[in-house]
């Protein structure tokens, strides 16, 4: 069996995969002609499409992320190729990221980096405006493991937490969740509100100018889910006439983000480069789901967990 | 009964005050001949210094802030002035101050900072640097009930807590406390090293030279305690010479921080304006607090709740 590896593999993880016994790894720039031979392929890239293109033999693909709209799933489906993704290691990176953000702007961390600029003291100014998260409202878009896991930290702070997904059946760590129609009702009362929904058809430019029209409470816009999910110039604009006190991106509609994009030069506005799911052992944990996967793979033609719906895209 | 107001009081408050029956309010700024005639002080200033001077009717001060290092608590003490801090008020804001600093660190969120000025991208650089809370050591350097805030929400996050105090005693929320002596010992090895500390004869310029050359661990530092606790010159060293991976400082030895401190363009150092106890509500919280101690005051010629012991200082 053939392992095109795109991703990363210790040393230690190549050892692991080399005892299954009939299994070969090549890395992506030692591809060559093995294209059409090619089972297995770990993580995605360029060397991925030429498989794809020639070999009959793929037949699972394990992603290193946990969206996987960036992925050629209606082929995967006529081809009958299993594809896993590794949702489940993002929910403790993520979730501390977005109490990160919001806690930035609720104790005036973000507002003191604007002022610092003119090395500018401004305690007396913002002392009693700041706050703590005792009963605050974050609406969350996507009640999924990252969305629970997001909820339950900020339980820790004292805030109602709203979920919004497209069931609206209650999750754990929510103190209610509420269908999409409701979602934005929610959100236009909420102190802050949070993405991490799927990109999938109906989530693209979710965050458009009329959902902005609606906020009534100047929220903290909050995206770790897919940059696409939101209409940037509706996000620029929301901001600018201060339908929202402020934003916190970490993912774009074009990344990176370009360098002559607004956004990096607005006040109120928290920007990272794609990195709320990442943590040092990320590699590690990627991998355990994917060797988990292929033993079951080897065994049985079939994988174990995180195996990804092709027509719903999650 | 004169009470003299320098702090802030809400039209409803004032009139709780009054139906106390027998009491007058004068705010700092119409003072006038009354400073003879001071029995009670709410908050401290300029117009106080002359009540201390000329009244020997004062008996009772009521401070606004948890800290009384500011205070002229010898004279309080020859005098007999009974004195209140409002401690306890700043647990809730000052632990999620702290929370923001760590996972800002941690999370990334302060090296995108530094690299936006250029509209650089860094994801690839640091998504594999970042990392979560969970398993990082934190010891916290004063073990009141602010430091116990702290060390609540870090256990949220899986964080192993130590707490530093003079006596050692365990105190809730820590995995365990150690004396002054082991505190710098188990600050070697920390992740982050938190000052929540009084400030006292003993505790000015605690985190000096010493202190900073037998870091092991590249700790972030941070200080919401007091600014002098801290040799200013000897944590620039220490940042300097990467003895420390950065630091978070709400407290300064010269407030506001002047403009020429080299501080203000420091990379891996965030600076707030000493706002960690903060929040919209703390007017009618600290209120509260002087409410009950007042009514006990007038009543019984002592206070109810948070006397400052005139010679330890906190």
């Amino acid at each position: 069996m053939k392992i095109l590896n795109l991703f990363e593999l210790s040393a230690q993880n190549r050892a692991k995969l080399a005892a299954l016994g009939d299994v070969e790894v090549i890395d992506g720039d030692k591809l060559g002609g093995n294209a059409k031979n090619i089972d297995v392929i770990y993580g995605w890239g360029k060397p991925a499409e030429s498989v794809l293109a020639q070999s009959n033999k793929l037949k699972f693909v394990q992603s290193n992320s946990a969206g996987v709209d960036y992925l050629p799933l209606a082929e995967f489906k006529a081809k009958q190729i299993s594809l896993a993704n590794v949702s489940g290691i993002h929910a403790e990176p993520i979730s501390e990221m977005v109490l990160a953000y919001i806690l930035s702007f609720a104790r005036g961390i973000e507002a003191s980096h604007a002022a610092r600029r003119e090395h500018n003291w401004i305690g007396d100014q913002i002392r009693n405006q700041i706050y703590t998260l005792t009963n605050r409202t974050v609406v969350i878009f996507g009640t999924g493991h990252i969305g629970q896991g997001i909820a339950e930290k900020l339980k820790a702070f004292g805030v109602t937490t709203i979920g919004v997904s497209r069931h609206g059946r209650p999750a754990a760590h929510f103190d209610r969740v509420v269908t999409d129609k409701s979602g934005t009702v929610e959100a236009a009362k909420a102190d802050f509100v949070v993405n991490i929904m799927p990109l999938t058809a109906e989530t693209r430019h979710f965050f458009n100018p009329a959902f902005f029209d609606q906020m009534e409470n100047q929220p903290v816009f909050i995206n770790v889910g897919r940059g696409p999910s939101v209409d940037t110039k509706a996000l620029i604009d929301a901001l600018d006439t201060h339908q929202l006190a402020g934003a916190a991106l970490d993912v774009f509609e074009n990344e990176p983000l370009e360098a002559t994009s607004p956004l990096w030069e607005m006040d109120n506005v928290i920007i990272t480069p794609h990195i709320s799911g990442g943590f040092r052992e990320y590699g590690q944990a990627a991998f355990n789901i994917f060797y988990k996967n292929l033993t079951t793979f080897i065994q049985t033609g079939t994988i174990a967990i995180n195996q990804v719906n092709l027509s719903a895209g999650y």
